[in-house]
């Protein structure tokens, strides 16, 4: 399934597609140079696949960072900036990410600002990203272990989610995207909201990305910059980045939180079953001024 | 005057003015927080007058640099944006670059990329940064000591020239930034070349800047993001960027050395001429395969 993001002469497209991560060459041009960026906690054989396209017409250049929020550092911003460099790649030439959200996040900023913005493609390979974060264009890094504080909204050439990668995916993880998917149901798309309730069977996953992709897709096309509508997607985020600097806990699980804490005595009961179906935190015991703070 | 850059919902105004800096206020709003961005070669007293204005309504807060061009690197980034987190500047705030075009190429990258993307305004203090940089939105650092290879195009929201802050600009550095009026007359304004080449009375002065930005303006608008067009302007920097990795010449110098490798016979003693008149370097000893390298 194809899904347009419809953003002028910034528009691409979305592809939900079983085994598309073997298909990348119908997606993505893959002339010239590729840097591929992944981190160690994907299975290497998915960064593998691409770079291994990327070789059969151009050259891949593929570098894994270390898998966490922590790799969205300066430090990684500029070493992937320079093995561009040192690699001679020009306006021309592209990077794909292959991974969660750090990855696109990190890779979509060394894209967007080597040489003023070259071609930046995304195939994410958690629940989260694939869900979330891949779609829209903001790309970031971290400062002074502050989330997002420096970043761009540079919208990727193309983004290919193959829903196949998720079956490597720690059931943790899973459930953490589901939560981002629960909270876009929340917000925009009662019918996705009694559906995901139910849990996800094989069958309905893609239907379920589909449907919490076209909320997102949605969102963004009517505000880019994040200057309005794109802030309802926040749901659960203000607490829930609190929640994430303070605890160990996936940001998904902190978004399931958040959003507990802040949404009505109507929709509480049912939204607290929800994320018990994916045995998502519903309870917290942590330092209530530092989470505020 | 007044010169209107036209890029739709990212156009500004250009104000060429005697003793604008003393009346920025006029230009730029002043709320808030304002991060005024400078280096040690720019008299003092100029950032100091626009931090000033910047704490009667809001807050200030001044960086000085070191001057020259190493001063555009990844560390001096990463120091602004974590000087604005520090500070709590949200997305509300605001960069001024007080300096030339390695400070306002530098402070324009971060505030371009902080909160991805807060105002920026420029206020170019050498003839270089006048005519040329301050306006077109380009912002970029350094890697490997490789020119601009990261940046983004971000135009600010508004340029302040004030002419008075060209009396302190050591003469060298004042010859160094005809060199690139010359550039821009030779490619697209005969008249301005005729008007520069006799030399640069106080009286003409402003006419000069005014003539100069005129054409960049042009081609600003037409090739936002230089992809075809505003390539004309690089005239001379293909070889002038060479010539300044292996030279201790100043970028303008180089640019008008650039020139004269790569103008044909017809204007090249006119150009010649015109680059003595600025006491510009018209001859090079230097090692040529190190400079086509």
């Amino acid at each position: 399934m194809d899904l347009k993001v419809d953003l002028a002469e910034r528009s691409y497209t979305v592809t939900v597609e079983r085994g598309a991560l073997h298909h990348v060459e119908d997606r993505i041009p893959l002339d010239g140079k590729t840097l591929v960026v992944t981190d160690d906690g994907v299975p290497e054989n998915y960064a593998a696949t691409v770079a291994r396209k990327a070789s059969v017409s151009g050259q891949a250049v593929t570098v894994t960072v270390a898998q966490g929020e922590q790799s969205k550092n300066f430090e990684n911003y500029e070493m992937l900036c320079r093995v561009m460099l040192e690699n001679g790649f020009t306006r021309k030439d592209r990077v794909i990410a292959v991974g969660g959200g750090v990855v696109g996040d990190l890779a979509g900023f060394a894209a967007s600002t080597y040489m003023r913005g070259i071609a930046f493609y995304n195939i994410p390979t958690t629940l989260l990203s694939q869900v979330d974060s891949s779609v829209g264009g903001k790309t970031a890094i971290d400062v002074c272990s502050v989330k997002n504080i420096v970043g761009t909204f540079y919208q990727p050439g193309a983004v290919i989610i193959d829903p196949e990668v998720l079956k490597t995916l720690a059931p943790r993880q899973f459930s953490a995207g589901m939560a981002e998917v629960l909270k876009m149901a929340a917000t925009c798309d009662g019918e996705l909201f009694a559906l995901a309730e139910k849990g996800v069977g094989e069958k309905d996953l893609e239907k379920i990305i589909f449907k919490a992709l076209s909320v997102k897709r949605r969102v963004v096309e009517n505000d880019e910059r994040e200057q309005g509508l794109r802030r309802v997607l926040n749901f659960g985020h203000t607490l829930g980045h609190g929640i994430e600097s303070c605890t160990g806990l996936l940001h998904g699980e902190c978004v399931g939180l958040g959003m507990l804490c802040m949404c009505s005595e109507k929709v509480y009961e049912r939204l607290k079953k929800a994320l018990e179906v994916y045995r998502l935190p519903t309870e917290l015991c942590a330092d209530r001024e530092k989470i505020l703070d």
